[in-house]
């Protein structure tokens, strides 16, 4: 057991699915592009039987933008290189004996090894030895190296190597249905050793160019064997027939190149994705760099955890890494300069379609203080799409921009409008695009972006606008109640998926839900504040541009002042208004009739109920606030509104809502256990353990194959990286409270605050924290209330 | 006459070309695809004979890429919009009597205006009156207005609105024979009001849409004409058929909108350009919000002269408004988001075919300080092009990054290897691609915008690899002299073109060339401090991908000290090495029998002769020197070669070259007036008020129709913001020392100086300075010599 290495002893094809999500390769490009390296795809298995078996998942999105149904993507297979001995059939798992198979996925140097013997159905014996990478340094550039070696016999091997533009989307069971093949062939091509293959999507018309160069070694002697190439318009394949002796190891290389239309300073992708392809350097060079890569990468981003117990330790430590490595290969330096966001599963997986929902909010935590470039780079996706906001609130009566729940290409929604219930096998109506609470939560990134890093040019030229421009949409959207004299917001969803509208009617929809008005009148204090944080020209002219008027400001500042919070019972914040006249439900019941009941909305409407008539909750709602709000902030907002906010209130509704809540999402695990950090240490770290597991152990059953649960897996690094260091950002200072659970004796990271470099280290009775770089101005601390400041090469040490 | 107006009377077919380039509408998007508004181009000219004629540049480059001979790219003209009387021929202006003809760009609204009176063959007489934009606000959009009014008749008007997707490149005579058709169509469509053109780059395989939506008022009532679509694959026209009374104004109007396949935030390029299309507001809704962009654009940007000289006042404001509008118009937020360069013509010029040269040196001092984001973006396009500039050092035997002197859409090397005199009718060897210099220019581009913009951000991520490349790159072109104890380089050329090698020999190239020699000196100094700069552990971490050993690093210092530097007579820095032996040039005889003698090149050769064998320049040399250092940067730089450099070494370098320079180039002027400008104010002045002239009346007589001279109108207007303010940016200060020239009053420019806005006055006798935010941090200020702090919203006065 290693802390670095994810390994599988033993092929098991039932578990094929999850350990292939969790070994996918990427590197921002190749992962936005689909590409990614897929555990199935390297030779070993017969391409044929996973393709048709809904394992191809190395296709899927372009660009890294949503795809809507008719939009869905397939990148050609490019590592598809397969082997047959004495021109027999060609090598397929299913055929073979395996003596013994290991699957190792080495995070510290992003490569993925695979070593096995087996015996085929003639009785020759083989070694099989692979290593891929996905190039962390050279965004265009994967590489295979597979070396064979006969064990018990001497003949001709024949090494097929191939580019395939036939790919389907299929992995997604239950999308089965949908338009599964999304690419046109335009040209294959021979050059050498080289092959290259272009097709382009159907739907966005984005070219896309792979190259391959094969070449064969032994003992470090590169071989000039005969090829023969076959290829149609679709797909091309170089064979490569060898003498091979028993005992001596044959070693086949095939770099591989992608380029796409889209691609900056390019002439065109197909050629340079055969320029790439041919000047590229061997295997072995190719590894060094790429675990150089990584290295850089790991030293500043790895989050170090010194567990108490020794028999968690290595295992938690992994993990966590796990997941640090799927954040570092969906969004990474590679992926800024593209236009793309964070999809729910990642690049690779095809549940969502590619579509961009909220979890951002649960990955800006982690990349704000470790790469802000990123996270600036996904609030651009979002500042792009403005238009298409704007369109959509227009089209809804509303003023400013109204961006969607489930975000497309071009920004548009793209939401189902019904989905499958594979308990009843019924489509039932989806009403989630009511979840404009996604418009408080792009706010609230932009925010904490620049609360992070002081970009003021940021916040200026894109941050301000979309700050505005959805204030604006919240405020049409807010209507005032006379009698009450206060603001509602209707007919929207919170982060509850399991309501979506009041029992007994059809209207969908529910009112005055808690966890959306209090973020609208954080967001108004923002939108106000803007006013003395930008430039006063700036400030001046933009309002001008985007024609905000003073009646408009007046109006936020009064929403801020006069929003409606609903209460019930003794001091709970009502998830929205009227959850109070909901049914408890019978949680012991259904767990003795179901076993897992974290899908509570697929079993009731199974027995023609719904959620919508319980006390029950899918994830945390209400709870969300305490998620991103500390106890003084929210004192500060309800004070503002004129209600109380007393010392009891946050764990009051802690214990009322978890004990109401079925985990139906990944997301609601680090939420909890994150609000959980200080009132209830050791719950918290059991939620945090459940969190750690979500991924590893598929503990939804079966929705990890559809792909990883980026959200998640960024939430449970950022759980740790700022619940158990009490970090915050507030205005220009970075406030820290450690308090660690009993379980960990240490915890250290590296950060950026505001362009600061810091070394941030917390030991059960102490916090140290140095700042790593001689540039200019002090960091403002404040460690529990007291201010401090850190100057340059300085070294701060708190007793806790 | 205004500051604001470009205002011609009168129609002269001969000025057209001129006329047209200055006259040009753009906004950085349309700019950057070249579908620029030309002058020719709305129905006034009968397309056929302009586009015979030459005068078609409206069409021209996409995606601001250099693009090399067969990638010429044409964009369909988006505005002919023709018209006809009573069912006659379309209109033609050479068919018709002119009663009257102006035409007025309004550079404060950037809007083109074209008012006509004529009398056709049939004696109708028809009041025409056109305005047209490039939108400042929305990228995509442009649009024309037309409003024509029958005076003596009444009959029937119609109007042709097409896209026209057969348009070549044939805008600079001399390219004629090469490759000038480069779209090949995809489709055409129309919806209603709204017809659609898609075609695609028949190289790059870039995909362009313009939709075009048409229609037509009277009294400002919508009207319904009946439309006639006629198209094929390659073109659509839409024709509207109207009745049209005496005295009864019609107006059409034509809004076009843009996309292509390398588009952010799209479906695909045609979806969005027929949607932005529909839902375009009117033209005079539009016009509002484009004059409202360029009026904060213009708050920010305009630098106010007062000319004492009353005559002089207006006109020269205006021309200094031209430049400022030609750069914003070429540069600007909208091609940040882009993978754009600066070419030397701007973006609807076809000389130099859109490749980028090092302009930049020019650009870069004005966008400092005034549009930051912008140079960013114009580095990250050099960064992004490291690959092929490192391919091409390593093929040249060289180590590190050797940018192109003129660099292609992927960053390759463009230059032309033989160019064609006009006057001799011979083809003739070209060496400017020995102008290894462009590799300093980067370097010293990459280290002004961290001085002023303090973006450590940049440097850590792109800006250190530009420097430290280059440093290499130089580090190995350097040889060592063991005689002379000196390192030197050779075969290169300098900035000035008239010497590419020595007399009497075939081989190409100079050695020692001083501004390239003291131009490494210096980037070694600024490659070593970035060692300091950086926080260390990415010092280490980029030296480490980059494979920089103690070995380099020691021998950058080496060169830093012992870089040869070649003088001659008394004191003079010699341009090369053997620069003394060329023979003194007959000016006075040449001038005589030639007149104009700028293109010195030419004639020599037409006579057999060569410019090599001259102690004369086209432009600036050594004095670059001059031009981008300050006499004490100078002394420090010669005192650490250990050469001596006294108080007269700048004034005896420069009356030596200044007489023997032929201005060759625009940039001449500029780099002239500049290195005068405190020695010799007046003669400073009067070559000021040159470079002022130099597109406006097209000096060097025929090259503005082929393109405006984007880093001479650049240079002009950075030299009054920079040379007469004193002001340069040095580490972390702000160095300020006005000099204003005797006819100027006053000098005001807003600027912004790492991330603070300020707002800069110089009057004869005193310099106010005020910071205009509350942003946090002073801004360090050098006024000659004394240390001064500016804080949030504090005002200095300086006695000059």
């Amino acid at each position: 057991m290693s802390e670095w290495l994810l390994k599988y002893k033993g092929f098991d094809p039932d578990q094929e699915g999850l350990r292939e999500a969790l070994c996918t390769l990427g590197n921002g490009y190749f992962a936005t592009r689909g590409a990614a390296a897929e555990a199935e795809d390297d030779g070993v298995h017969y391409p044929g039987t996973y393709l048709a078996g809904g394992y191809n998942r190395l296709t899927s999105h372009v660009e890294g933008q949503a795809i809507e149904n008719e939009d869905l993507v397939n990148i050609p297979n490019w590592l598809p290189l397969n082997f047959r001995i004495d021109d027999g059939d060609w090598f397929t798992i299913a055929n073979v004996t395996l003596d013994s198979y290991e699957q190792t996925l080495d995070m510290h140097e992003g490569i993925l090894h695979r070593k096995v013997e087996f015996t085929d159905q003639t009785g020759k014996k083989l070694r099989y030895h692979s290593r891929r990478l996905v190039h962390m340094g050279f965004p265009h550039l994967a590489a295979i190296q597979l070396t064979l070696t006969p064990l018990n016999f001497t003949g001709t091997i024949e090494f097929r190597s191939a580019l395939d533009g036939t790919v389907t989307n299929n992995g997604v069971p239950r999308y089965r249905k949908l338009e599964d093949k999304h690419l046109d062939p335009l040209e294959t091509h021979v050059h050498n050793d080289t092959i290259l293959l272009t097709v382009i999507t159907n739907q966005s018309r984005i070219e896309i160019s792979q190259a391959a160069r094969t070449r064969v070694y032994s003992d470090g002697q590169l071989l000039d064997p005969e090829r023969t190439t076959d290829s149609d318009k679709a797909q091309i394949a170089q064979n490569l027939k060898l003498d091979a002796k028993q005992g001596q190891p044959l070693t086949v290389e095939k770099i591989v190149t992608l380029y796409t239309s889209r691609d900056h300073a390019i002439s065109n992708s197909s050629i340079e994705a055969l320029k790439d392809a041919r000047n590229a350097k061997t295997f072995n060079e190719l590894a060094d760099t790429h675990k150089l890569a990584w290295e850089n990468l790991w030293s500043r981003i790895k989050v170090d955890l010194q567990n108490t117990y020794e028999e968690e330790k290595v295992q938690m430590q992994a993990v966590l890494n796990l997941y640090t490595f799927h954040i570092l290969q969906t969004t990474s330096r590679h992926s800024i300069d593209l236009d793309v966001g964070v999809p729910s599963r990642g690049w690779h997986g095809e549940a969502y379609r590619g579509h961009i929902l909220w979890d951002e909010l649960f990955i800006f935590p982690f990349l704000n203080i470790r790469m802000p470039s990123i996270g600036r780079a996904l609030l651009l996706y979002r500042y792009r799409r403005l238009k298409e906001a704007r369109a959509a609130a227009r089209e809804q009566g509303y003023k400013g921009a109204m961006f969607p729940w489930q975000s497309g290409s071009n920004g548009r929604e793209e939401s189902q409008k019904i989905h499958y219930n594979p308990k009843s096998g019924r489509w039932i109506p989806d009403n989630s695009r009511l979840q404009r609470h996604v418009n408080a939560a792009i706010a609230y990134n932009v925010w904490k972006y620049y609360e992070a890093t002081a970009d003021i040019s940021f916040l200026c030229n894109h941050g301000a606008e979309m700050i505005w421009e959805i204030a604006r949409f919240w405020s049409s959207k807010a209507t005032w109640n006379e009698d009450l004299q206060r603001y509602e917001i209707h007919r929207v969803m919170g982060p509850d998926e399991y309501h979506d509208g009041y029992p007994d009617t059809d209207e969908p929809g529910l009112n005055n839900n808690s966890y959306t008005n209090i973020m609208v009148v954080w967001l108004m204090n923002k939108a106000l504040k803007l006013y003395e944080l930008l430039p006063e020209y700036r400030a001046k002219e933009l309002s001008h541009v985007l024609g905000i008027t003073k009646e408009e400001t007046e109006r936020w500042k009064h929403i801020s002042q006069r929003m409606r919070i609903v209460f019930h019972g003794d001091g709970i914040i009502s998830q929205f208004e009227g959850y109070d006249k909901l049914q408890e439900f019978d949680w012991e019941g259904y767990k003795k009739r179901y076993g897992n009941i974290q899908r509570l909305d697929r079993i009731l409407e199974s027995e023609d109920d719904t959620p919508n008539r319980y006390k029950l909750a899918k994830q945390a709602d209400v709870l969300m606030l305490f998620y991103l709000f500390s106890s003084e902030q929210l004192n500060d907002l309800f004070t503002q509104l004129g209600y109380e906010f007393d010392r009891e209130t946050i764990p009051r509704n802690i214990n009322y809502y978890i004990d109401r809540t079925s985990h139906g999402s990944t997301l609601s695990w680090v939420a909890h256990s994150w609000v959980l950090s200080r009132s209830d240490r050791e719950g918290s770290w059991d939620l945090f353990k459940k969190a750690l597991q979500s991924d590893i152990a598929d503990i939804q059953g079966g929705t990890t194959p559809e792909g990883i649960h980026l959200g998640a897996m960024a939430g449970t690094v950022a759980l740790v990286q700022k619940a158990y260091t009490g970090m915050d950002t507030r205005d220009d200072t970075l406030v820290l409270n450690p308090c660690l659970p009993e379980h960990l004796a240490k915890l250290e990271l590296r950060m950026v605050y505001r362009g600061h470099p810091l070394f941030v280290k917390v030991e059960t009775h102490k916090l140290t924290i140095t700042k790593l770089c001689d540039c200019p101005g002090p960091v403002n601390l404040d460690f529990r209330g007291k201010m401090k400041k850190l100057n340059a090469g300085q070294t701060l040490e708190f007793k806790l």
